[in-house]
């Protein structure tokens, strides 16, 4: 890490503990108080001016894009601080899904296109939203992909139903990056294509928000839309048709990262409130914290946490040397161990926490909410096992059976 | 089983099929448009209608005080299929927590009590609390359970705060049973009573719902209660002063099978929609249900769940026969595994059932906070694992260590 | 259990008591130190001497074909007791594979098969082997063995490499039933059969023993065996041509109840050395058993146990009542769940045990190494997954995914 | 990683594939045709000359004793590859116990004592084992250690019972370093002191050898040993009398490095015979290695050996640069993480060999039995997390269990 990178990166901590943390509670607040939940909490404006004044705005920007950028192992440690807090992101203008349309516009679009789109967002002014998964078909493979974007002219018109669109509900979403098909009998891979849509182009409606267990997840939410003979012009199109299924392969990589090391910081303040509540509470005459089963779980998190971060910093690293492709079997691996570290972590903090754990009087239920979905989000963890399984299979793919893993050359292996 | 429990659980399973399953949306979808969600759906008192004049009602009355009454092991079979549903158990007036108090007052209540309490609750006319958790304490070991039960004159006068009191945001529960000190300088297990408390009785303040994995499973719900100084006749109380602790226990075995077997109808449910979403999905060219992992998981959940329902009905069979003392290690080993079973099940299911499975158009997420909050009620998994263990170990105490556990009588060994 | 099978088993287990668990010590010391170790030590003819004298003798025997003997549910759990020591079965004539081989021959052999092989095995004079494993194939699917029986004249000409012959090495081992094609044409269940090959027989080669986890398991052992223009009669087919993939699935169901069975008495016996050994080592300052991560595994342990014991007598009650064909699905849990618990019990004893724990003086590591095999034998447990994965699916096919498991009838689920 | 350490690793790789891989099955062949087991291969002798010659030898040596030495780091790395045979570390003058004592007469031998007994070990000439476990105490606590080493004029004599002397019965093996008790009334961990050992002094009995599952591990193999008035003079003391522990304590961090590092090549190496053999069968009509759970397996070993390495390789970093003592919770938690992976894995491998996996026609049963081993040696999993929660806990003692670890700071917390 470089010096600069380590200053953010205390500078950060230090804000969140300065003004992230002692605001979750107004915020919650605000949004369970408010007549309309998808109203946005006014401390968010102020800690977004606040971390903007000081520097503190758009860590993400890639390093090839932006000289003066961190590179992923930096800003991977930076994520893991702001994901300690279910607020921590947005402030730095460094939340999901913005992060990642706004390099896949950095990345894919026009200069017209980030006049009009990249430059708000960076500015914090708006937000947006990526519109790919549908309900009526297995989104985890993207060629299932249904939405259709039928070429009318100079225009593009598009019909489908999307769900799981994270943010689109949140009254500061203006644009979104859809994912449908301009030509399903082109070969598989070159179907689809990506758009820019603007949220207020007629024949889109909002249906209803989803919930994740109990969350709404207000004032961002996930929503179920339907798109129907919604028009834009063709010149919202990225990269050019047919090309969606390569650029959603190119968004995915950082964006991992990303959110694996936030997961990594949910885990690390779930076993932190674990360690607090059982130091405190004494059922049967002694701490929670000197019963050994407390014991043995804080023992096994610790090594979770650490072999995790270690993970995705390495896959990080990779991905900062010898690029994307090179580290897909690391990236799919963090996908799959850093969601469900998170995920184990924070359900031990639970059953420490008593049923209290679970209320909204801690932040850990809405914690393992988050964290179980991102067991899915991009892809759930057997596609990714299954990538990693393929490239360990590759390895040994036309490698004789023979003296190297057995001793004797035995009689009747085959 | 008698043939008459067999009938009786067969029709019990039929007027699910036919009336409460098809209920569960619209029971949903009227709390979910209500402008006060703590309304109850009209359906709720249909189907409480049509069970009753079927003659499916009250089941759950112990057949020592009820000779007509089911056995456990009857009785937990019908429990199973009510589970399956979140609406299953009232329609049939045998819901938690009314169902172990209207047992609690059949077992300890004056006549005068029964007349007055019990009557009601067994017509399905009012509905009942439990106030025992406290969020000061540990409430896991009910001695430190610290609500003031003051003698004054003819009256008990009551300060405290509880929290987890189930149903009592529900706008039909009248009445609850309190535990509390009345003499805070007794004997450690002497020093608890419970008394029966009007919910209308003045100093009474629900301060706020709780929810659990966002859920305030609202119309009944979870409530942090304020009790100041609230009076109540010295005739209220239940068995006598000092005693709450040992009704505590009492009224805990037949109460850990109903719930144990409702979590066994919650995981088959649960398995149920995991194979048909398995059958009806196709990502990548094949259907979930033929994934290797997938069915891993179909056999490992069989395997759990039959094997959960098995001990359950063990230990619904040794109370039956033996009495709950006896069934002590074995009601514990319960209260273990099926919460446990029906979590990993559900969490299966939800994986399989993709993003989807963790919203409201699944039963799934639901069923998860729900399961995972029974790791807690009565007793977190520690306690009842510590109690199976202390059982296990005492078989061994004082017993020599000699040729029967080891081969040779080595040498060294001591 | 009928009171003639409780008075069975109470006195089974005052045998083992008495006379079996007093000769471990001097059976394995016998082997350990005879220049030969495929000699078999004295002790144990003198072991069977006693037990058939008091009647404890051959109680496998097949109730529906000896109509006095033991249901399945009842010489399970005979079984489980006998199964607590390495030399707990071969005292009452009841140890694999003999029991299953003499099934095989009451079942499907001529008078004249049973006069030469079946009487001899049923007084305990001569042993014998299952021949069906081999090296080369993948034998878990038994459509994969090659071994060829050629016709010639009046009699078959074998030839082919078996291994994991278990019993093969012990002297007293003089028949052995063997499986291979003698069609290799035929439709593919139809290609099978199995022959009686004594083992004296001309062009019988054991080529070596076979160790597991270092051990060789004298003097029993399982054997390398090389089939080298092997000619017996004709008459030594079992049923008859063809036929021997369907003698293999007929003889699975009750040997697997006893495999399980016994590997329930393992896991007992383990728990057993666990406590005693954690109640009376005290590192750090107190006792093993007073550590809250031993506690949790002997509930973990207790649980685990008791419900693969219902799970096992549950199966052996549907083959006792409705036939092994209707017990399939259950016979394949058990399968799976009976051998992961006594392996999982066996090694939380070895770590409470210390090094130890791995060696000669105490019984674990054997019983570990025996126990492993057990998750390959009759199947991986894969294979036994797999089984009832598609007996759960098949449930479910062709059913409507509609309202049943989502509730409200989603907009986009399909 | 140095230049010249790249180029020693690629080294010993090749050196491994060149010569050791080769010599396995001669090596394992010398030993079981043998007359006497407890004989040394002449291939190994061998091994040795090639190595030293080739500059590959005493890689070991610590880098502040040695400052041509490698680092842990470095070390580490070819630790791996050395692991990945059982044979593997010897070649290379490398293979414990040796290393570990060697290190511990370098750090606090006299100049005597080096010229006596370390020049012949780091020339190969001799071998060594260190005697400290007991059979009659819990000896993961190192002050429950009861040999007697009493002071008789300018002599110890020494008096006590070890066992699990890894090496005693190697025909090589001249020097033991004991740890005993100099003072019972020493202040506890000042009561215990080493000395060195000739294994020619009267008095010293080997009175068998243990095995492990069941393997005796010879030509090394594990003594239980007597020590009866063995009288050394009071020269060969380590150190000083009472500095036992301290000795104890110093050694233990380099040692577990290199242990885990080997168990990751162990697994690495597991995984590798895993893949292999899932691609050479081809039960049911596909092979192993398109079953979807033998890739769920080989993708969860991928993530959990990286995982491994990379915190074995981080708390080998902070050896290198903060020290043993800043690196203690870092040590205590590979020494549970690396032996549990080596496990992991090695048993999946077993699984998808089949019974073979568990004989000796493949490496992974006498893998699986060593690394088992591991999670006692050096002290039990228990122990290790222990330290690691202990080490967490601290962090939070004294904290407030504020608004930290709560939204809002509720009403009833404590």
């Amino acid at each position: 890490m470089s010096a600069r990178a380590e200053e953010l990166r205390d500078r950060v901590a230090a804000f969140m503990e300065e003004h992230v943390y002692p605001a979750e509670h107004e915020y919650e607040d605000f949004v369970n108080k408010a007549s309309d939940r998808w109203t946005i909490p006014p401390v968010m404006e102020e800690l977004k001016r606040k971390a903007k004044a000081a520097g503190l705005w758009n860590l993400f920007l890639p390093k090839e894009h932006y000289p003066d950028g961190l590179t992923n192992v930096e800003y991977g440690q930076i994520c893991e601080i702001m994901g300690r807090s279910p607020i921590g992101a947005e402030p730095f203008n460094c939340s999901a899904p913005d992060t990642g349309n706004m390099e896949t516009i950095i990345r894919y679009g026009t200069e017209a296109q980030k006049e009009r789109w990249l430059k708000p967002l960076m500015e914090g002014e708006i937000r947006s939203c990526f519109a790919m998964t549908e309900p009526a078909v297995a989104s985890s493979d993207a060629t299932n992909i249904q939405t259709e974007i039928r070429s009318d002219g100079d225009h593009y018109v598009i019909n489908g139903r999307k769900w799981w669109i994270t943010g689109a509900p949140d009254p500061r979403c203006k644009i979104s990056i859809l994912m449908g098909k301009t030509d399903p009998n082109a070969e598989k891979h070159r179907q689809q294509s990506m758009v820019l849509v603007p949220m207020d182009t007629p024949g889109i409606t909002i249906v209803r928000p989803l919930t994740v267990f109990g969350y709404d997840d207000a004032p961002h939410g996930h929503a179920e839309i339907v798109f129907e003979n919604v028009r834009v012009p063709k010149s919202n199109i990225l990269l050019g048709e047919g090309r969606g299924f390569e650029i959603a392969q190119g968004r995915l990589g950082p964006g991992r990262i990303h959110h694996c090391m936030r997961s990594i910081g949910v885990a690390e303040r779930a076993l932190e409130t674990l360690c607090r509540r059982a130091l405190s509470r004494f059922p049967f005459g002694k701490s929670i914290a000197d019963q050994g089963v407390t014991r043995h779980w804080i023992a096994e998190s610790r090594m979770q946490i650490d072999q995790a971060r270690l993970l995705t910093l390495q896959a990080a690293h990779m991905m900062d040397t010898v690029g994307n492709k090179a580290a897909r079997a690391e990236i799919a691996m963090i996908k799959v161990v850093a969601p469900n570290v998170a995920c184990t972590v924070v359900d031990r903090a639970m059953q420490v926490c008593g049923a209290g754990g679970l209320s909204q009087d801690f932040h850990l239920a809405a914690a393992y909410a988050h964290s179980r979905t991102l067991r899915f989000a991009d892809g759930p963890d057997e596609v990714h096992r299954e990538t990693v399984a393929k490239m360990e299979l590759k390895k040994h793919q036309g490698a004789n059976t023979g003296p190297r893993e057995s001793f004797p050359p035995s009689s009747g292996q085959s």
